[in-house]
């Protein structure tokens, strides 16, 4: 296969956990007789530093003329806690998703048995734990009309969903858990608000296309709830943009393995892969940062090409260096700690 | 003191469960002089199925009249999964809300050293947490305008809030963490949202106001997270409407304690005192539910009177309950498990 992938590093530790990524698909591609072609390109405090803007133009147009696109991380603290600033890190990323139609964030939450025990949750609880995230990505609170009134006095936040909007993406649900554990829960907050309801008499509707698979509703207080109480006991979960922000960030902790959790944000053309963790500034540059789930990001957008075989010879990878202890200084738990580029080095070496 | 309390038991296990703690504010009167009139009224589906409403003008005029209202739970499960029901329980809580002014939710959430090994999370991470959420709760997404367009297709649910709404929550914020562990932590999606912008703004400035209190800003999906990291870093956290519904709801089960968590919504002229569980249908008149919640909100109740001595009175009975294992099923772990009236009694009696 021929494959462009723009890269997309971004700021503090992205740069560096992204070229072990590069390091791991470049090894995959002579294993398996692939071409990539990386197409490098700014985005974040690094692009507005170089041209003014979080995503620029440019960047746009390698990322939608691109097959994927391999995301490092973006933020950085210089624009934090000043709620006036006019241009920020965020609003790049936001333009992102919206232009390029990433209207499915894919955000699984699993455990390693090696790593069980950094949990906060009692093990017991976290066992077997294997759900995935769908979250909306590209409408609802985020992206509806917000603004002041009042001189200022006064804020609002639109939130806006059509039927076509949660269609699309509960299809992707439905698809999903066919393929898992065919259960899929719909988590919203209808007894409160009218997008919610219309989530769920859309799900709703849609159940007779999917007679195996099981639905369940729970509101989205609930599941922040069950999460904690019994993450093992759900499977795939579909939701809104802003519930989805909030409790996708809440299952990547209980695990214990935040820092090796993937995700893909996809589109109806193109999909976008990318570490679940922030761009860390205060460990940029030291060598330092676990590269695992910038490089399990690459094995998914892997499989979304349909090469399971590659995806796999990552994943096997990274679980053989994890049983090894061939791990960053998060990991190491008082043995050896091996730098962010050693890490890359020997998955790119193992594959 | 002469005491007037609206008295609204409400669905599922909510007579039980307020039974009791009638018992026990009674026996506070007793112990300490007090007078209290009790003034029941209809709430939830037994006011629906009564009148047609689920918070009836006749309730509300009780309620405004009384110095307090001490509430049950509401909630049946045949208005649940029917997004299209004219007349739902969860309507009457609302009105109640607004009529009423409640505009802030004191949600605490704090452990008992006997109930430790209940929680989810391991014991290094739960010991010595002792937290209070101040939730806004007449305001944002859920009292905004909300509705259909194109024929059903779009739905809108509008966010707003005011800069005064913000000044009067934060307030009692910073009033309350003064009284307590000086920290403040002002929780707001201001890299997105137009009103968590408004928030961080209004609350950075007041912060001049209160030298003394450390405050911070985290954005929810980071809160989502630490809540279950570290929860005893925090002490007072104010937020939003909806973003205080996930995060109170997720706090509460932290502990391993939920069936024991109380807390209060107060207004400029009213409070009232609930416990935060739902009203378990299932439950319903068998004895079995754990009425301290309800207690430990009776308690909390006689505080907000400036009665300190009476809540503490109550606090202590409870603790010792805990301690001589005089308690429901719910925590009885193999040892004898008491009814609901039984602990009930048992409280009353030793006050
Ligand atoms: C940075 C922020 C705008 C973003 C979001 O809220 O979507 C982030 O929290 C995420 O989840 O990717
Ligand atoms: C029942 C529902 C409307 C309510 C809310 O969302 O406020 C409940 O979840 C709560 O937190 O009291």
């Amino acid at each position: 296969m021929k494959l462009n992938i723009a890269l997309l590093a971004g700021d503090g530790i992205g740069p560096e956990v992204i070229d072990q990524a590069v390091k791991v698909s470049d090894a995959i591609a002579k294993k398996f007789n692939h071409e990539i072609n990386w197409k490098p390109a700014l985005t974040g405090a690094a692009a507005i530093d170089a041209v003014g803007e979080p995503y620029p133009d440019e960047t746009h147009e390698i990322c939608a003329s691109s097959d994927a696109v391999l995301f490092g991380a973006i933020g950085h603290p210089r624009f934090d806690n000043d709620p006036s600033a006019k241009v920020r890190p965020e609003q790049g990323l936001l333009k992102m998703r919206k232009k390029l139609g990433l209207f499915a964030n894919v955000r699984p939450t699993f455990t390693f048995p090696s790593l069980l025990d950094k949990s906060p949750l009692k093990r017991e609880r976290i066992e077997g734990t294997d759900l995935v995230f769908l979250r909306e990505l590209t409408g609802g609170i985020y992206f509806g009309e917000k603004g002041r009134r009042e001189e200022g006095e006064t804020a609002f936040d639109n939130c806006v969903y059509t039927r076509a909007e949660v269609q699309r993406l509960a299809k992707k649900g439905f698809e999903l858990a066919m393929t898992r554990g065919k259960k899929l829960c719909c988590v919203d907050k209808a007894n409160v608000l009218e997008t919610s309801r219309l989530w769920r008499e859309t799900v709703q509707a849609m159940e007779k296309d999917y007679p195996e698979v099981e639905v369940s509703y729970e509101f989205v207080d609930a599941v922040a709830m069950r999460l904690v109480q019994w993450p093992n006991s759900y499977d795939v979960l579909i939701t809104e943009n802003l519930f989805g922000d909030i409790l996708t960030d809440e299952a990547s902790v209980i695990s214990g393995s935040m820092g090796l959790m993937p995700s893909a944000s996809l589109g109806a053309e193109i999909g976008l892969f990318e570490p679940i963790h922030g761009s860390y500034p205060q460990a940029t540059g030291l060598n330092i940062a676990n590269p695992m789930a910038t490089v399990l990001s690459a094995a998914m957008m892997f499989e979304n090409f349909g090469l399971q075989a590659e995806g796999k010879a990552i994943r096997d990878a990274v679980n053989e260096a994890l049983n090894k202890g061939i791990v960053t200084e998060d990991l190491a738990d008082g043995g050896k700690a091996y730098g962010t580029s050693e890490v890359g080095d020997w998955l790119a070496e193992n594959i």
